[in-house]
């Protein structure tokens, strides 16, 4: 990076910080949730979400260590640098990938000014070829062999190239065209395409294979069973097919696809939902209007995310207030809690999004970090998980910061009004009644029913789960990571951490038959693995 | 209980414990894992499923130390005790359930001398009663008002009443009934309901209501709002709905249900899976005979978790394991990994019914404890986790164990043969290159690809997920959850932590009107939360 930051442990704000978590703010005093306007001080306001903080464990004088931390290490500085094409994958003297990281340029295609504009003019030609292909399904020019229209599209992809696409799909069902529907396909396991392929209409489909390199092991393995259930079908595959995948990579093949869509090397997977790889099933499930929403959501996101005060960036904010609890306060998780049925699949995405990022341990200049890194990040949606793993959350010995997520309305608005209460209403009462009884904690004489409180947490509340508000969501939260991954001086964008397994895994295939499954004991197999180490 | 155990943190084992932890052993070191035929001799062998161990931490010692905390806490005999209908579900000296924890007698119902008769009897009757309805289906007796059979069940639940069927549906889709589907609605969010109900044919349809007392608050605003739905279709609900109930709840009223099952006071949300909760459901999709294959597999493994030497009881030893990973090398969580796509809803639900019950610090005999008790329990299906978290669970800085689950063949058998292996065999073939390379870690100059090792796992192999399997699963599960909490000395079968914010948010609630929906700042909300505390 152009401008050196300070390392972490060397930083003042560091020092400071150590000293104030000595004495953190104690939640469960009397009063202390109202002392001084603290409800309505501790709110960070932006387009699309308010978060409100005054549940977390901190006051000002945390608060300006915090911005301090983030001023330090430049954080804004080099969000706003990599958003301007510096090459911030990277790790100093060692062999890494050495590239850029422009996800934000795959939005950034609504104003003159991109802040890269040749990553933002290819973003916009792939969005080009898009919405050609969209007008041709809708004008009846692409059709199947019988020249009806398609109505389903199977997303066949892993990872990167599978959660994000998946969970914002899931968060944007009641948008949907009419008579559209998306199956996806990703593991390995064969159950999974069987499962899917047992209940469509195969003649119907569109099939969109993603993969970055086009090499997925997982995902040309599915092509070639989805591809095998069309030949038995009967129809010609090079109807059906897409592929989503770097440029001259093998899959960029107009002999086998219908269409190639391209991704490129300066994004990387957990970061790709906003180009091509979330782009074609969300084309075509939203239509044009409905993709082209999601990306101005998520670049309103990116805009807002360059702003240097943490009390009015909602993205750096999350970052400073995850360190805080992580770094200083010592808890080792992140549950993330969506009030939004819809949003049931998002903590998944961010566990893969965050974790893949910041877990790591080696930090930018090329040495062992002696400080921790990224949380494990897990979550489902409430109400749900009041009736499951709150108990823990109040109780447990494990104490678990949580980042709630609302709406102030549903997405169907089709409610129901009991005992003079809407759902939605109880939904919101349960999401700060939690917030809450997990800041506050309540006294009792009996052991049982005591609760010890001080279970920091932050409410972010949106009005509506839209497509735009959803990219915004995402955008959100992809900042944060990165802020984080920067403050850690950790490079946020490689992934070696899941070349051992995967490269294990190959080499001990290459030396099997298909006829073995059965046969070999598994011990032996264990043994054979550890032998090839 | 009749058996005074010793407190856990002065039994001999513990000190012992405490002592082996300072230097435990080393996954890392050449040739640790095949040392001394480890890889053959650290595998548990039951009915079901093989429990390799050999990755985790532990060598004969440890074990030999594990075997003796589970003799002084007793685990096997207040186990056995909890079968034969003990008062489990108790606290020394303050207000408490003080009740039996009686699910194991819900599958206990295929031998001449059941552990508690009176539960089991009253389990049979059950089953007598949905054998009969489940015929009556059959036989078109029970039918729509137009002499149609219903191909559908909508199963509105919540917690316990939810995510146990569910996942349990999930897992055993390839085997439902032609024509049979089963849908889920679980969260006070009107969207989830209200996304079911655009999807299926309401005129064929059932719906079984599961609640225990007849009052969860979340179960009857979503019955509201799919009786509505009802209504408007002109549809007579009489002819529809089924409760799944306590003897006597409000909801056992024949007047608005078809029919009523029902479950018992000693049996926990978290454990009702293989009572009536998850019974009706599995009758309706698999049928009797699926029904009956579930439960045996479950009453198989109950049978199974009473044998005394660790070695031999995978469920004990997956409990003492468990301890020495979070309770002496401090590791705060735990993933739980299948490789198998249908198990992709099991880890929610373990993460309910551990967290649910072992989330506590209060011991039973009334005090505070002070050792740790449960860990966070997460985790997503592999080979997808490996392109989304295994990244920090390779290289982060937070150690996390996991316990993998594999099958040596696949549900569907549709498989294929690329560069000659099977899918099935590259699921394999992954699941054991991640649990040697967690364990073993890789040396490497470039610090960036080094991977420490030393984190300790154990795969949990079966031939294949069947109902049976499936019933056997979660029984091992369940009591592997059960013999932790005896260990840790907590009461693993109430949830007080889940009543402060239900009581905040009714109280709350009750003072607010339909019409304040939009119009309340949430700050003023939250400030009113914090005054009726």
């Amino acid at each position: 990076m152009k401008n050196k930051q300070k390392v972490y442990l060397k930083t003042n704000s560091h020092k400071k910080l150590l000293e104030l978590a000595e004495s953190p703010y104690d939640l469960t005093a009397a009063g202390a949730l109202q002392h001084q306007g603290r409800l309505s001080e501790y709110v960070c306001f932006s387009k699309y979400f308010s978060l409100f903080y005054s549940t977390q464990m901190v006051n000002d004088e945390v608060l300006d260590a915090l911005q301090n931390l983030a001023d330090e290490c430049k954080l804004v500085q080099q969000f706003v640098q990599m958003k301007e094409g510096a090459v911030s994958n990277t790790i100093e003297g060692v062999e890494s990938e050495n590239r850029q990281v422009l996800h934000t340029a795959s939005r950034d295609i609504f104003g003159d000014l991109p802040k890269e504009p040749h990553a933002s003019s290819l973003a916009k030609k792939e969005m080009d070829k898009l919405k050609i292909f969209l007008d041709e399904l809708d004008g009846g020019v692409v059709c199947n062999a019988l020249g009806e229209d398609f109505n389903t599209l199977i997303h066949v992809g892993i990872g990167g190239s599978d959660l994000g696409p998946r969970s914002v799909f899931e968060a944007l069902r009641p948008f949907g065209r009419k008579g559209r529907n998306v199956h996806f396909i990703s593991n390995v396991d064969p159950d999974d395409a069987a499962a899917i392929l047992k209940k469509v209409d195969l003649s119907r489909c569109l099939v969109s294979i993603v993969s970055k390199s086009g090499t997925t092991l997982e995902t040309l393995t599915n092509e070639n069973l989805v591809r095998q259930a069309f030949a038995e079908a009967g129809l010609d595959p090079t109807r059906h097919f897409l592929a989503v995948t770097g440029q001259g990579s093998p899959m960029d093949d107009p002999g086998k696809y219908l269409r190639s869509f391209y991704m490129y090397d300066y994004i990387g997977g957990r970061y790709s939902t906003s180009s091509m790889v979330g782009g074609v099933m969300l084309g075509f499930y939203l239509g044009y209007d409905g993709i082209v929403d999601f990306l101005r959501g998520a670049a309103h996101v990116d805009t807002e995310a360059e702003e240097k005060d943490i009390r009015s960036n909602p993205a750096l904010l999350m970052a400073m207030l995850g360190i805080w609890n992580h770094n200083y306060l010592n808890m080792s998780t992140l549950a993330v809690l969506p009030y939004s049925q819809a949003l049931h699949r998002f903590p998944a995405h961010l566990q893969q999004c965050d974790m893949e990022s910041n877990g790591k341990a080696t930090s930018r200049n090329g040495r062992r970090v002696d400080w921790n890194t990224g949380p494990v990040v897990w979550g489902e949606p409430g109400t749900n998980g009041q009736h499951a793993f709150y108990q823990l959350l109040h109780q447990g010995t494990e104490v678990v910061p949580c980042e709630f997520i609302g709406f102030r309305r549903s997405q169907y608005e089709q409610d129901i009004t009991i005992e003079s209460t809407t759902s939605q209403q109880k939904l919101l009462a349960n999401l700060l009644a939690q917030s809450v009884a997990l800041a506050a904690g309540q006294a009792n004489q009996n052991p049982n029913k005591f609760f010890p409180g001080n279970r920091p947490n932050s409410i972010l509340l949106g009005e509506r789960l839209t497509p735009e508000v959803m990219g915004g969501l995402l955008a959100l939260y992809e900042a944060k990571i990165v802020f984080q991954g920067f403050a850690w001086n950790i490079n946020s964008f490689d992934q070696e951490g899941v070349q051992l397994g995967k490269k294990l895994a190959s080499r001990f295939l290459s030396g099997m038959q298909a006829s073995e499954n059965h046969e070999q004991s598994f011990e032996k197999r264990l043994l054979k693995i550890t032998e090839i180490m």
